[in-house]
């Protein structure tokens, strides 16, 4: 770890890890490699976007590449070029990570996992109703991790006439086509509400159904503190952030290539470094 | 270039070359990256190996992968499955080199310009008669290189009686089926006699020849000095070696990956990492 030995150490035996998406973001080569680096792991990520799915996966699995993170838009396109689907990504036939082992490349869900995890640490009532904004890859994974962990009453709000309801179908909730004036302990956004760029600024819920709830649950992860977030924490809620998932599902990834559990300590190191101070120390005290 | 923030560095930008062969060394590696550590560029250099080609070509260029190296077995192979070859791999149907211009494959053979290069900077006569040993794809860029370069009076010894008349013909040279006692100013080896493992240890050219050379050439880069080139070197020959070879074509290939042409400087020091400092001092003298 002296000098820039780093790069000069990779050789024949290193592996690679990658992620594909039509907009390939830093967080991900940030976490990994850190991590690799604290871990003394002959690994490295990097993360490559494509307009060719199927040549990008025959790749992957030609070149021996251990491991690829699946984001927007292939999660569903990827399946067909796969060898088999884990559990986690039948579930909801979504796909975010492969696993290349030896030319079989089969397809996980870690977001699917990380929701679960997290939504499973705060220890929540199942009984708890909820509203969930949204009906998209990641609403699929938050809805199936949610009646897995035994949620019942929900609420898929999305106005998506066809999308919404069809989720709402398949994991047993309720649906509406527009954010109702009804409360709920549980608030879950799935939606860009928030995020950087259009829809920066905007609140995923009323002012009054974030006052009412108990849990506000956000998957936005730019910002770190989304203003549904921000007006939770100052309305001293319990919050379950998007960087939280993104971290979560990533350390999952982690584990699925090197089968290695980083330590907290590596964790918030990595994370520190891919997502900022502040995202570390939610993610500690979430811990 | 301090602690570990070169892997750390890697990001969305960052781009990817690559060597792809039977069994993948770790020098390509060394030296590239070093040299990227060097000149501050944001690539990164892995070797791979595969089993299915046409899907390796195919990832290369689904994920931008910029540069590839091409080694045995696939110097040939790789051919139909680029959009275009360039006059240094055209004139030898043989690819080591592959550039992606935004999905455009252009196949290179940069031994042949290394090759070319090495000889002319010794500013040899091409009257000078020459005999050369081998008939594969790495003899077919060095006799294309001494043809090109106006040599004429040349014989080609091998064994394999199809390619080596075949090269001989090719390039308007000699052939022999075995080392004949004659003497030439000038020898050549482009077999595997010499290199580490089954052929360690064995001489390229009868000790007679050797005394009677002006110039001993060997293809051979590990060792770095073969039985050859350590008898020439003793007997105070000019040598044109393996090593040599190896990193001004891994030069060539750095220059089209990236356009930029390393200083001496940072070709010795990378040279220094990848092959030792003895062959960092040679290329050196002789440069």
């Amino acid at each position: 770890m002296t000098d820039f030995s780093a790069k000069q150490s990779i050789g024949r035996d290193t592996r690679l890890c990658m992620s594909l998406s039509a907009r390939p973001g830093n967080a991900g080569s940030r976490l990994h490699n850190t991590l690799y680096g604290l871990l003394g792991l002959d690994f490295v990520y990097k993360s490559f976007s494509t307009t060719d799915l199927p040549a990008a996966i025959g790749g992957v699995r030609a070149l021996g590449i251990r491991g690829c993170a699946i984001s927007m838009p292939f999660k569903e396109a990827v399946i067909p070029l796969l060898d088999g689907l884990e559990d986690s990504a039948r579930a909801i036939d979504s796909v975010n990570t492969i696993v290349n082992e030896d030319g079989v490349l089969t397809g996980y869900n870690t977001d699917y996992t990380a929701v679960r995890d997290l939504v499973a640490r705060r220890d929540i009532d199942p009984a708890t109703p909820f509203l969930l904004r949204g009906s998209g890859g990641m609403a699929k994974a938050v809805a199936a991790a949610l009646r897995d962990l035994g949620f019942r009453d929900g609420t898929v709000i999305a106005r998506n006439a066809e999308a919404g309801p069809a989720l709402a179908a398949q994991y047993g909730f309720r649906w509406l086509p527009e954010l109702p004036e009804q409360e709920a302990a549980m608030l879950v956004n799935v939606t860009p509400i928030g995020m950087e760029g259009a829809q920066a600024g905007e609140l995923a819920f009323t002012p009054a159904q974030i006052a009412a709830c108990e849990i506000a649950f956000d998957v936005v992860a730019q910002p770190a503190e989304t203003p549904f977030i921000k007006a939770a924490l100052a309305a001293d809620k319990t919050i379950i952030s998007g960087a939280e998932v993104i971290v979560l599902q990533a350390v999952e990834q982690f584990f699925l290539y090197t089968g290695i559990r980083p330590d907290d300590e590596a964790i918030a190191k990595a994370t520190a470094f891919a997502h900022g101070p502040a995202v570390a120390q939610r993610l500690r005290d979430a811990a």
